[in-house]
C-alpha cells in the first residue's frame, strides 16, 4: 500500500465532497428529482461510484447480503483496530443530495488523509493500529418497506429476518428485491460485525450527518457532537364529542370534540416549551365531519414527543393523556388514546463522544453537544458497539426536501475535525 | 263554503299530522331514503297530495312559476286580511320527514279546524274578517342550487333573476328545470305578493317548524316562539406558520400553524360560552402537511358565529380576527381571512310576535321566547310583511337525519296555539 501524498488543502477536499454528493444525487429512480429507494436500480450505479473510488483509495470492497457496500483500509496487519465511518445512501422521496451520503463520502475523504494526519502526530506505529471500514448502509429511512434502518441493523446483528417477507408498494417481497439486486437473503447474518466472534476488534462507529434541524444555523456554529438521539413516543388520539348544528346548539349543550382537541393542543406546545429539550408535535389532525356549519363530533390526531431521557418522556406522555382526558370530560366528550410506537432513547459512546469533542477543541471549533432529535444508524449501531456522531449545519433547517444544503465551510470544518480525531485516536489505540 | 264540523280532538288532529309527514316522506327522490330537492319528480307528488288536501277544505289552489303551491281559503269576500302560513317542501339529502314539511300539514290541519275555533269566539263576523294562505314552499334549503329560500323570495319579492342561469350538478340551468317542471320562469314576478298593489291586505305570515337545536327538550318545554333570525358570519382563516421536522426543531424555532390555530379555537369557545346568545363554531380544519412527524406549516379552517344583535356579532368578529392575528404573531405565523357571508338577524313582527306569545299564555303554555340559530322562510318573508314563528321541540335536538322526529303531544299543543291564535286574530282584525 501506497501512503497517499499529503494534501492539506481541506477547502479544496471540501468542494470535492460536495461535488462527489451532487455527482451521486444523479443516480435516481425519478429524472429530476432525487429519489432512491432500498435496493432499487441507482443503488447499482452508487455501488459502482463509490467502488471505484474505494478501489482507488487501496481499500478491500465487499457488498454484504442487505446491500451494505463496505470498504475496509486495513494498511497493516489484522491486528489493527477497526474504525467504521459511515452513513446511508438511500434517500426519501424527491429527496435533497446530503442526507446521508454525505456522511459516505465525507468517510472517504477521510480515508484519502487520514495517514497525512497520522504521519503529521509522528507516531509511525499509529498506521499498525488503526483500520478504517467505510459503511454505506443500503436502507435508513424506511421509505420502500415502511421499516427503517436496515443496513445498520444487519450490520449490528439486529435484524429480524421476518422483515424477508414484508412487501413492498409494488408488492415485491423483502427477499425477492435482495435476489433482484444479486444478493442472498440467506445470507444477511454474515453481514453481522461481533467483536465476540473472533471478527478484528471494533472500536467503534462515526457517523457525520447533516443536522436537520435549525438550531446549529440559529446559534451560528458550524458543528455538534451528538450526545445521543432522542426517545420518541408516538400516540394516536381520538376525541368524540357530537356533531350538531352550528347555529342552533347553543354553547352550554355542545359536545365539540375539536374545542376539547384545541385546548389539549395548547397545552401539549405549553409543556413542551417549559420542559428543557422536549419537543412535542401534534402533527396529523383529521375532523369529522368537517363542515363550517356542523360541530365537530370527531377528531383525529398524532402526538409526537421526544426527549433524551425516557423518564422524562414517560412523565409528560402521561401527563398529556390525563390533559387529554380532563379537556374531553369538560365538555362532556371522551377520548381513546393507542400507542404507536415507544422508542427509547439511546446515548453516544461516552469515550468516543469525548474524543470526538476534543477534536473540534483542538481545531479551535466550539464543541457545542445536543441530542438528536431524529433517528440515524448511529442509534442502532449503539447498541452494540461505541458510536459517535457529528453534526454538520444544516442551512435554513432544511432537509428531506430538495433544497436541502450544507455549507462549504462547514464540510471543511468536518473533515479538519474527522482527521484530527482519527490522528488521536490512532495515537491512543492500544 | 260548508263549515267543517266541530272537531275537539286535538290529539286526533296531532295523529293525522304526524301520518300525514310519514305519507309525504314516501315521495323521494331515492328509495329507503328522503331526499326531494327542488323541482324533482316527487315534487310533483307532493303537489297532488296536498292540492287534494286543500281542495277538499274548500281551498282555491294554484302553484307559482318558482313551483309554490298555494291553497287560499277565503270564506267571504276579497276584503276579508289574508294571513299567510306555511313552510317548505323540499329536504336535504337523507332528510327526516318533518323539517319544512310539518309547517305545511299543520297549516291545512289549522284550516281544518280554524272556522270551529273562531265559532267558538261566538264572533260571527270574525269569518268575514280572516282568509288564510297556505304556501308549500317549493324550495328553502338551498340544496339543488346552493341557493336557499327560493320559494319564499319569489313570495317576498326578493327573487334575484340572475339565479335563474344557475346549474344545478347535473348542468341543468333553474329555469330550464321550472320548465321542465310545467312552470313558466318568466311570471315568478307574478308570485310576488305586494300590499301595496291592489293584493287583499296580507295581515302577515306564521310559520310553524321543528326547534332543529336541543334547547327545548333541555328545559322540558314544548314549543318556543321565536324573536327573530340571529343574525349570522362566516369567515374562513388561514394561519400560515412553517413545516419541519417534528423531532429536529426545537420549540423556539417552530412556527406551529396548528398551535397558533388551536389556541385561538380556544378563544372562540371561550368568548362564545361568555357572551349570552352567541354561537361560534369552528367546523371546519384542514392541515398541511398533515403528518404525524412533520410540524403544521399551515392550517385553513372556518368560523361560524351568529347573534341575534348585528352589533354584538360584529364585536365578536373583530376581536377573534385580532385574536387570531395575536396567536400567529407569536409564533412568527400569519393569517389571512376572508369573509364568505355577513348576514344581519331578522326580528320577528313584534305584534304578530306578541298575540303568538298570548294564544300560549292562553293554552296554558309557558311561552319560552328564543331566537331560531337556522335561517327559515320566515326570514324572509319579514323582510316584506310581519312574520311570526313557532318552534315545536326537536327530540334529542336531531335535524336533517333520518332520525328527526317530533312528538305528538308537541303537535297537538301546536295545533292548539294555532287555533288560538287564528281565533284571536280573526277576532282582533279590524
Amino acid at each position: 500500500m501506497n501512503w497517499k501524498s499529503p494534501d492539506q488543502d481541506f477547502a479544496a477536499r471540501a468542494r470535492r465532497v460536495l461535488a462527489e454528493c451532487r455527482a451521486l444525487a444523479q443516480m435516481t429512480e425519478e429524472p429530476g428529482r432525487i429519489t432512491r429507494r432500498f435496493l432499487t436500480p441507482p443503488v447499482h450505479d452508487v455501488h459502482a461510484h463509490l467502488s471505484a473510488r474505494m478501489q482507488a483509495l487501496g481499500m478491500t470492497v465487499r457488498v454484504d447480503a442487505i446491500g451494505n457496500l463496505r470498504g475496509l483500509w486495513q494498511p497493516s496487519g489484522p491486528q489493527a483496530k477497526r474504525l467504521l465511518i459511515g452513513s446511508h445512501i438511500d434517500t426519501v422521496p424527491h429527496a435533497g443530495a446530503f442526507d446521508g451520503v454525505l456522511g459516505v463520502v465525507l468517510a472517504l475523504e477521510l480515508v484519502d488523509i487520514a495517514l497525512v494526519e497520522i504521519a503529521l502526530l509522528q507516531n509511525e506505529k499509529a498506521r499498525d493500529r488503526l483500520a478504517l471500514e467505510v459503511v454505506a448502509f443500503s436502507e435508513e429511512e424506511g421509505v420502500r418497506y415502511a421499516t427503517p434502518f436496515l443496513g445498520s441493523r444487519a450490520l449490528a446483528g439486529s435484524f429480524d429476518p421476518a422483515l424477508l417477507a414484508a412487501k413492498d408498494a409494488d408488492g415485491v417481497r423483502m427477499d425477492a428485491a435482495i435476489r433482484a439486486f444479486g444478493l442472498d437473503p440467506e445470507k444477511i447474518g454474515e453481514a453481522a460485525l461481533d467483536p465476540k466472534t473472533g471478527d478484528p476488534g471494533v472500536l467503534g462507529f462515526l457517523e457525520m450527518h447533516i443536522e436537520q434541524g435549525p438550531v446549529l444555523e440559529a446559534e451560528n456554529l458550524q458543528l455538534a457532537v451528538v450526545d445521543g438521539i432522542v426517545g420518541q413516543t408516538r400516540l394516536e388520539f381520538r376525541f368524540t364529542g357530537q356533531a350538531n348544528h352550528a347555529g342552533t346548539t347553543p354553547m352550554h349543550l355542545r359536545h365539540d370534540a375539536l374545542a376539547a382537541a384545541a385546548e389539549w393542543i395548547v397545552a401539549v406546545e405549553s409543556i413542551a416549551r417549559s420542559e428543557a429539550g422536549l419537543v412535542a408535535t401534534v402533527g396529523k389532525l383529521d375532523l369529522q365531519p368537517n363542515a363550517a356549519n356542523v360541530i365537530p363530533g370527531q377528531v383525529e390526531l398524532s402526538l409526537d414527543l421526544r426527549h433524551m431521557s425516557d423518564l422524562t418522556r414517560g412523565h409528560w406522555v402521561r401527563y398529556l393523556i390525563h390533559a387529554a382526558q380532563s379537556a374531553a370530560h369538560k365538555r362532556g366528550a371522551e377520548v381513546e388514546w393507542q400507542q404507536k410506537l415507544d422508542q427509547p432513547a439511546v446515548e453516544m459512546d461516552p469515550g468516543l463522544t469525548m474524543q470526538l469533542a476534543e477534536a473540534l477543541h483542538a481545531c479551535g471549533i466550539p464543541a457545542r453537544r445536543m441530542p438528536s432529535g431524529a433517528g440515524h444508524d448511529a442509534m442502532v449501531m449503539a447498541a452494540r458497539f461505541p458510536a459517535a456522531m457529528l453534526f454538520l449545519r444544516s442551512p435554513g433547517g432544511i432537509s428531506h426536501h430538495p433544497d436541502e444544503s450544507v455549507r462549504e465551510q462547514d464540510v471543511e470544518a468536518a473533515l479538519r475535525v474527522g482527521a484530527k480525531f482519527l490522528a488521536r485516536l490512532a495515537a491512543t489505540v492500544s
